[in-house]
């Protein structure tokens, strides 16, 4: 780290804890002072990380904040229980009272604020996950439900072409710092054990991943001989590291490859194109499934998370809602109900590759099949023509289904189809979706989101720069385009329309003469 | 023009013509060759220069494509007529015939080729608009319709802060090269005149300007000493120049202004608030709305179109929706009418920042009070928040927007709220919109705009790279990424994924052995 990554100064905002009733609840927050004597309290996905004076020490990790509460609670109740196990017994754990103080950020109606019992009901019937291996105790608690803010993930990881452990440790914080719920390592080239650990160690979010991966070059990318047991022996490895969530292409069966095999573009979901080579050669029925229910008892014993992966998902408009996929989206809903009765939470996945007029059939019947589980979607991209911008098709479609009422989006960059996303494009991607994911929570009438826009809007009409920077989702960036062309952050107009023409400066000026 | 801006080839791909039956119609395309043999022809927005062997020449200007038909009707008619008198009086004219043309581009089905009648029947009935200066015989003609391609436009011009003519000349054709329907001219600083004289004699898209910031500038800058006598003057003088389109903030009124000034933003429409000032200090009525016949009257001389102004377009997600839009929205329908009764062509300009829940009723209504007229709007933005990738905030409210029924929308550059749009900044909002536009093409169904998506992704199912690029929006950033990271144009697998994980690769190998 020689540049100082995360530096809440240059925000004139520092980071601040909001303490709850249960022991060792005490929730990170940003606040930014504007310059009128306001402040702002911003959800705030850097950690520690963005506490004045802390000094990162990659080799060392970062401070295990919820070990605590893990380790109390394998001691009192004798093993461990699920953050869904707790919420059907009616228990608020920490970690809900967290999320509730987290997730009320913006919220001026007391009467609107989120309650920790909110918090325990959503999971308890499926509707959120909160989850946390207890082995990640490095991350802080957060939500996905569609009660809540609407979360984004980054994914990052090398790929056989390119990139090293530090440039994936590098790429996750900077996801984080920009706003990223989550991360996704889905390294597929060299050095997968010990890239993950050293994002797992680092990152204050939950860390998700997709075991079929490392499972397959284990057996040297040698699709026909994956099996049960080396995929377990990955999925148990990858849950003692203290991954969060993790993909299971469990939904994808036999009987749907007809279907797939028939589409423009075929199966597009890297599993699912390794598990349906796999049943092809081997004219079995895919081994996450017929295994699904072992799947839930490991993925029980560190309260990991499920997130199902679609393996069928369409890779092309064409393709989009056909019978492949909405084939496997029914069987997601029926492992979701399995995993549910194992106390594992769940989360679905989706697509993909959708026209607009298309995107709403796909949230309906999620919420259908899969009985209100929170839905994460890759996108969906709303046209196929858009390379080299796909971070833009998809914010689109994103923000159309966040708004129907997708819990989380999966980003996606400009490199998509393309190449593997740098530090930049990670950047870019985590911006653009935040802004997606915020432009959902305000059309759905979170409560507390319009605050920021408000506060925002405010300073523009009153030139306050600065605030107008800080409140921006990537103040750097805003800062810049201003100040190349103005280099004055105290102007009552800006670079674009000059004095003259300032449409709000001369709205003032009549005010002023009334 | 030291670089070639326009050249086809290396797209693989050449300028065609299509003829029509009327004298003089021949249509430029963009005919793609693509791998497989097959080809693909798309509308095209750069004019004779995609021609192989064409020398721009700025100083001369481009061809007179339209010279002959103009000149012959007025000898033959004894006078200007404007295309929406030929429509109702049922003859179709070249312009017309041409647009038929070029809208059919991708369409298979014969039964579903956009017909000249129907297009003199969108004109006839108000619903679409062929904007074209009769001293502006430079560009090809396009219409603007919910029935046909959504179009975009692109903003250029200077700022009393920078910017230069060869400047602004070169934004107009970056525009035009990236796919820009239609470019504005919204100069307010110095050589106002010039700049406009340069890009229209060199710009094969129309153009459209606000002509109150002329007349403003030649009062120097006092928005009091505006006049009726001094807006005409610099009206004419840009009708003989050629400009296509004007945007005349005729409907906000008096009555509007106490809902405006109450507002968050108050109000962000440069003429609106210049108009607004002027009403306030000589305590009359709006001068564009007094003479608006008069205004008709004029325009229709040169068979040019008004784009009537939303002077109180919504600022911020606070004011969206409110009394001051929706009342000045309903003046605007009223205007419109009294536009179509002097037989001149008018759309209508619409938000904004808009929520995305609020987004369907500005659609609705403007359908209801302008009769249907074309909409044409500035995004809607979807957030306040996203100084720096305001493209994408307005990318997501636009798609949706156009999906809805607008038939234009106007581009938001990454500079938007902060500086001036450099050329960089010109080719990513234009590339934004496209993508936003073609989006909404799609899920309206409209017949010939995914079968350019389906040629893209059969090209990435049979790892067809050239095509990939030449197919993309932005062929030569897909190329540039792709060829960053692997450096070969024929490999079956791309660098994000590497060629063990590729998933299309995998599921090939299945259908191999069946």
């Amino acid at each position: 780290m020689k540049e100082k990554l995360f530096d809440l100064k240059k925000d004139n905002a520092k980071r601040i804890y909001i303490k709850g009733s249960l022991p060792g609840v005490e929730v990170g927050m940003k606040e930014i002072e504007l310059q009128n004597g306001e402040w702002i309290v911003l959800y705030d996905t850097s950690g520690v990380y963005a506490e004045e004076g802390y000094e990162p020490d990659i080799e060392k990790g970062l401070p295990k904040l919820r070990e605590r509460w893990t380790k109390e609670r394998i001691e009192r109740d004798g093993g461990v229980k699920t953050q869904l196990w707790y919420a059907k017994n009616g228990i608020v754990t920490p970690e809900m009272e967290y999320v509730a103080i987290r997730e009320s950020q913006g919220i001026t109606d007391e009467a609107e604020r989120i309650t920790p019992e909110t918090v325990r009901k959503e999971i308890a019937e499926g509707r959120a996950i909160l989850p946390g291996n207890r082995n990640h105790p490095e991350a802080e608690p957060m939500i996905i439900g569609r009660k809540f803010l609407v979360k984004i993930n980054a994914n990052i990881g090398n790929s056989a072409l390119g990139s090293g452990i530090a440039e994936e440790v590098e790429k996750a914080l900077w996801a984080v710092k920009w706003g990223a719920d989550t991360v996704m390592d889905l390294s597929t080239g060299k050095d997968i054990h010990q890239t993950r650990e050293a994002i797992l160690r680092n990152t204050p979010v939950p860390v998700g991943t997709v075991p079929i991966y490392q499972a397959l070059e284990k057996v040297n990318g040698v699709v026909e001989d994956l099996s049960w047991e080396s995929f377990r022996e990955t999925l148990l490895e990858q849950c003692e590291q203290g991954v969060d969530y993790f993909t299971i292409h469990a939904g994808i069966l036999r009987e749907h490859l007809p279907h797939a095999l028939g589409r423009v573009t075929g199966i597009v979901s890297r599993g699912g194109s390794i598990l349906a080579k796999w049943m092809e050669h081997h004219h079995k029925e895919n081994f996450l499934y017929t295994h699904f229910e072992e799947i839930c008892e490991i993925i029980r014993q560190y309260d990991a998370a499920f997130s199902l992966g679609d393996g069928l998902r369409p890779g092309s408009l064409a393709d989009a809602n056909d019978a492949a996929q909405f084939g496997e989206l029914k069987t997601l809903g029926e492992l979701a109900r399995i995993a549910r009765k194992h106390d594992v939470q769940v989360i679905i996945e989706g697509p993909g590759h959708v026209p607009m007029n298309k995107i709403r059939e796909n949230m309906d019947l999620q919420l259908q099949y899969c009985d209100e589980a929170p839905f994460y979607t890759l996108g969906p991209l709303v046209a196929d023509i858009g390379a080299g911008y796909d971070h833009i098709t998809s914010a689109i479609g994103g923000a159309m289904i966040a708004w129907y009422g997708t819990a989380m989006l999966c980003y996606v960059t400009t490199k998509e189809h393309l190449a593997l996303p740098n530090r930049d494009d990670v950047r870019e991607g985590v911006v653009t979706y935040k802004l997606a994911a915020h432009a959902a929570d305000v059309a759905k009438g979170h409560p507390g989101a319009a605050r920021r826009d408000l506060a925002m809007s405010r300073a523009r009409y009153d030139f306050r720069w600065r605030d107008q920077f800080n409140l921006s989702l990537d103040s750097e960036r805003a800062r810049k385009f201003h100040l190349e062309m103005i280099r004055n952050s105290d102007a009552d107009y800006c670079g674009m329309c000059g004095p003259h023409f300032c449409a709000m400066r001369i709205t003032k000026s009549i005010k002023k003469q009334d």
